[in-house]
């Protein structure tokens, strides 16, 4: 019987995750695949370090050579994450004929098309389906189960750090440094959760999805980016009171021939399944124009369900292989759009909560609401926020449909009055 | 190039948006697997009627044979529905080495085993991920995306008629009566909705989904199925105020080497998600090792989303047999778990909601907790509700985790007590 022969390079926490399962299913990929999947090397900096598991020494490697020079080896996973070395690893797994397993977003979103035009050239596969969401199956949705469709908009909450400490602040009504803080103590954030907190991690796993939707691939500087930080625990609360839930979501929309690829802190309606995905859950929401509306939901981080998800990769790729099949060698085989162009942000529209913060005297909001008209921005709903202990009062408005580039203009304006105290917040709100 | 050839059997609702897919999508089709797909015949008593798509006319035929015996015919797509002769039009198709694509859940419920044999021997294979959840990719997502967790336990909103049903009546406070009516004046109900609303449709889906999860084949007979007919408002009601909505459920669960499959309303924390699928929506809530929890949602229903699915199917045969690969002819091909029995209703333990129609005199309370500690069956909670214009009162229990069989016995004797003035409703419940 063919074996199928697996090197994997970065023994961390999910690489522990990857081997204890295919130690531990041997039997099961077996039946599945027909083939006896075997783990040639792991290969990592530091190969004394306990895991956990009992692994066979011999396996046990620092050489990447012995990896990738291997000619028995049919699949390179690579679980290092990071740019480099992770892409000289996977470029030169795919030279050398080995189709490639990897998680790695930042990686695919910053050199996908250098990556999938190296797989094309060898006639090697590249699957990364633990790099959104991790467990959850959203890159076979999209790339198989959804295949019919023309997809219309993606929205997801793909970055579970965020999302954790914003459903912290919700529930709780604590400040994105409390949250931060607990969302250490309890693992789900990092030592340095930059990339979580100011939404580049979920720009790069929307740069994937965006790809798989519309064959549009967008570079980092494309997709406007905006996290977290700047929301406080009262927008949350005001939000809530009309009806909404702040979400750090990725928004991949398209509109005529250009599509929105956008990050922001979103306002979203409370009864809307999004809203109520909480803690350090991911849940991205698909439109599609056969399927209508729906969402795949699950945990989108850790050692388990990440290894689920590579696991599942391997499982495909040795079935593959086995059956001598072509490779699909490109992020998407085909898409039903035409080519789209991506739309600058301050071309896009979009409903907006907005706090100022004002000094409380006569003739403030007719300055305010005097800037919104003359800059088109017509406003849906307005609260005076009353504050016993404070000069500074918060007024919140809602708008109407306005573009971005009219509400930046205005806020400028505005935020230069003499009434205005501090820089004015301002949150996207979508409808779904 | 090489053609894939498709024959349709069953041109109505779901057909017609099949063939208005194939038409309007054929090159995106043919990027996606390299192959021109082709609507060889569409066969269908009626072929007559204007379905709003123009067709080829030679392309329509009443002849099955057309169909059936045409050897370059390589899938066969059946959307007729039910038992026969689907039945027989599938078995012929294999046996004359096509491949199938279908939706029908009762008839892969009902007769899945001969039809996979049947597959196994001609080596052709069966596709049939339209048949629960429509545009939801379930059935990928358990035979592929999740393949390599052990599944615990799936929880089910798959029937979108009951939902609709029940959301009615949640929302507005209407009886079930008023709330079928709406659903026939929507479309979202048939003329004949039995099989919707007594369980039924639920089972067969849910003895798919126990397949794909545990490897377990189970009867109708042996899939305990309890509709949404005796839910009364104020179960709704009763049920909210105490935090928790009601659901009509397909439950699969494993415990020790037993699997539960059961279909009934669930009393559902109205926090979870599953609480918040609304109206004629589906979701599917899968519990794995790895993967933790996850859920995938959509439009259970309906032209398009199972269009989608059923193209997905066709597109992913067409690769396979454009690749020339080996078949899946099993449901699944391997499982995580040991062999499983199906474990009898009576033997199962769930919490319970439980209301009482009592006449309001001294000692009732007394009587129907006596019968119930003896059963030992324990309460966590109850409301006598007051009604003032009616003798007889509402009491509302919630139990502790209880043994359906003990559950029974109980409410037989309290039944029986001369204060008891209508039969008990009971509705189980589960934490999930």
């Amino acid at each position: 019987m063919k074996k199928i022969n697996v090197g994997l390079v970065g023994f961390g926490t999910v690489g522990s995750g990857v081997v204890e399962v295919l130690q531990a299913q041997k039997k099961v990929l077996k039946n599945l695949t027909g083939l006896d999947i075997d783990l040639k090397y792991i290969c990592d900096k530091d190969i004394t370090s306990n895991r956990g598991i009992k692994v066979n020494k011999r396996v046990l490697t620092k050489d990447l050579k012995k990896v990738l020079n291997n000619s028995e080896i049919d699949i390179v996973v690579e679980l290092i994450g990071g740019i480099h070395p992770a892409n000289e690893i996977i470029l030169a797994a795919l030279k050398n004929k080995k189709h490639v397993v990897t998680a790695n977003k930042a990686l695919l979103a910053e050199n996908g098309s250098e990556i999938f035009r190296t797989a094309k050239m060898s006639k090697r596969e590249v699957r990364f389906e633990g790099s959104v969401g991790a467990g959850i199956p959203i890159i076979k949705a999209l790339r198989e189960g959804f295949a019919a469709n023309k997809i219309t908009a993606i929205y997801g909450i793909i970055n579970g750090t965020s999302n954790y400490i914003l459903s912290r602040m919700s529930d709780e009504g604590c400040t994105f440094g409390f949250a931060l803080k607990a969302a250490k103590k309890m693992g789900v954030a990092e030592a340095n959760p930059r990339l979580d907190i100011n939404g580049a991690d979920s720009a790069h796993k929307l740069i994937l999805l965006t790809e798989l939707s519309f064959g549009v691939s967008a570079k980092m500087r494309q997709v406007y980016c905006e996290g977290i930080l700047a929301i406080e625990p009262r927008d949350i609360k005001y939000a809530r009171e009309m009806g909404y839930a702040i979400k750090l979501l990725g928004v991949a929309k398209r509109s005529g021939n250009k599509v929105e690829v956008r990050v922001h802190p979103t306002l979203v309606p409370v009864s809307h399944l999004l809203a109520n995905v909480k803690g350090v859950y991911n849940a991205i929401y698909v439109k599609g124009d056969l399927i209508g509306e729906t969402l795949l939901y699950g945990e989108g981080a850790g050692k388990y369900p990440t290894a689920s998800a590579v696991v599942s990769d391997i499982i495909d790729l040795a079935k593959l292989i086995g059956e001598g099949n072509a490779p699909q060698t490109a992020m998407l085989k085909a898409t039903h759009s035409p080519i789209l162009t991506i739309r600058k942000m301050e071309e896009t529209k979009c409903r907006y909560y907005i706090r100022f913060s004002a000094v409380d005297k006569p003739g403030v909001l007719a300055s305010i609401s005097g800037i919104l008209a003359k800059s088109d921005i017509s406003i849906s709903h307005v609260t005076q926020k009353e504050q016993h202990r404070e000069k500074v009062v918060p007024i919140v408005m809602m708008t109407h449909l306005a573009q971005e580039r009219n509400l930046r203009k205005a806020l400028k304006l505005i935020d230069k009055l003499p009434a205005i105290k501090k820089k004015t917040v301002a949150v996207r709100m979508e409808s779904l």
